[in-house]
């Protein structure tokens, strides 16, 4: 026999052990596990009546019988935190604007998340304390929500996808298809921001480009904006793709031409620095 | 110098070849090849003239002022396709159902992809098909949509995550928390087929287990139920954790206590011999 070193393999136990810092495929099962992470980490984070009523849906009643705009995104981003934002921020903010942008105030938002095993539990913390700001900042209730866990190497830390429910404003009519002759384009910042601060988290610039991503909700914009005119006929978020492909679609919709004169386009110097490295076009 | 093998590397084109038959990440990034897939292949699968509208959101304006129930979903299941569905007739499946189960009319659904790099196309426009006759089954409409492209090893094939909105239906009075003393507990069919036979399609039950997913749209069966009877109080899918987590969360949110009878809980002969060989409690 040769002189083996102890090993104590035999006597481990092969329970798996509850880990309390990290996502496990057992908080996808549907049994205690699952419940426990619903309980205590995002019915505290997203708290309001419906969401607790703890049914298969959600079920309430609009105070007044409007049309409805009803939309979704997926949300994948990497890395999961980036200057400005992360991909709660984002979510949340991606999908209020989608449904601000048919001219309706956005009411109720639902969150699906594929986590992959091995998340630590405190990144999904942050995560969704980032949504609860968002949410807050936007005037929304996330509603309903559903998780799912992946084995590792399945996704990529989590995947968020929301969808958003808004009542459109009382004779609102806005969608891609109402852009008309004499209408002017406006932007309601600076361009590439996002993306080039994104670029940066990754460190795929090589250099530090000082930009922050400007994600933020725009229904409260939206709204002063049909205060202020009755004269709106298209709005749109455009994230990917950019300004370029968004009034691309426009065009192709209305079956307009839309011409642009490409210095009246607000591009911070950092964000047109790092697209001239990289050989981009904001 | 050596005698080295002429090398074609240098004159090899570095601009990625349009693959047609295959999800690139190009698909994902907003620009014309995500244009076209949408256009070829999301939109002829999902026909209606809310999604062809191709805003940022679908508006619609429901034909009664009701309540309405929201909700989520995220699908992930490996295999895709298995004995009886999909992951499609999954997605579509469990969110009108959830909708139903607060006794509403599943109307609209959203649906956000989230698609792994090299993802064939043939697979992808299968998933749509069996969405679409999941839809047409149950009656609603996919009106929203997003696709998302992950790089290979960073999803599993896809995932879907559908959310659903309803009108519930006048006077009913639905939800977990209305249990009350007295009332009796019907199961619509046999239980455990699904998971058995996605267990059968993953080859882990060594055995053919010949059991077919019972994975179907209910509204129309609850929409019969509630013209058959006033003194419906809770209806529920139980997914994830089965018959016996659900009627927990049931007794739990209700605060009542429910007794059932093991002899009466339908089991097919199949799946109860798949479950005893796997010590599984059905």
């Amino acid at each position: 026999m040769t002189n083996e070193p102890l090993t104590l393999q035999g006597a481990v136990c092969p329970t798996p052990v509850q880990q309390r810092d990290r996502i496990v495929l057992g908080h996808g099962s549907g049994g205690k596990l699952m419940h426990d992470l619903i309980a205590r980490t995002f019915l505290p984070a997203f708290d309001n009546p419906l969401l607790r009523a703890g049914d298969d849906a959600a079920v309430f009643r609009l105070s007044a019988c409007s049309r409805l705009a009803f939309s979704t995104d997926s949300h994948v981003v990497y890395p999961l935190f980036f200057p400005g934002g992360d991909i709660g921020r984002l979510a949340v903010c991606g999908t209020v604007n989608d449904v601000a942008m048919l001219g309706a105030q956005p009411l109720y938002l639902t969150a699906g998340f594929i986590l992959e095993e091995g998340l630590e539990l405190a990144v999904l913390q942050r995560v969704l304390a980032s949504m609860r700001e968002a949410a807050s900042e936007a005037g929304v209730q996330i509603v309903a929500g559903d998780t799912k866990v992946v084995q590792r190497g399945k996704a990529d830390g989590l995947y968020i996808t929301t969808s958003g429910l808004g009542a459109v404003l009382t004779g609102v009519e806005v969608g891609g298809a109402q852009a008309k002759p004499g209408d002017v384009v406006i932007l309601s910042g600076p361009i590439g921001d996002h993306g080039i601060a994104v670029l940066g988290a990754r460190g795929e610039l090589g250099f530090d480009a000082a930009v922050q991503s400007d994600v933020a909700p725009l229904n409260h914009l939206i709204m002063a904006l049909f205060d202020a005119s009755e004269q709106i006929h298209v709005l749109r978020d455009p994230t990917r793709g950019g300004v370029a492909t968004t009034l691309n679609e426009i065009a192709k919709q209305s079956g307009v031409g839309i011409t642009l004169s490409e210095q009246s386009i607000p591009v911070r110097p950092a964000v047109r620095a790092a697209c001239e490295m990289l050989g981009f076009d904001p």
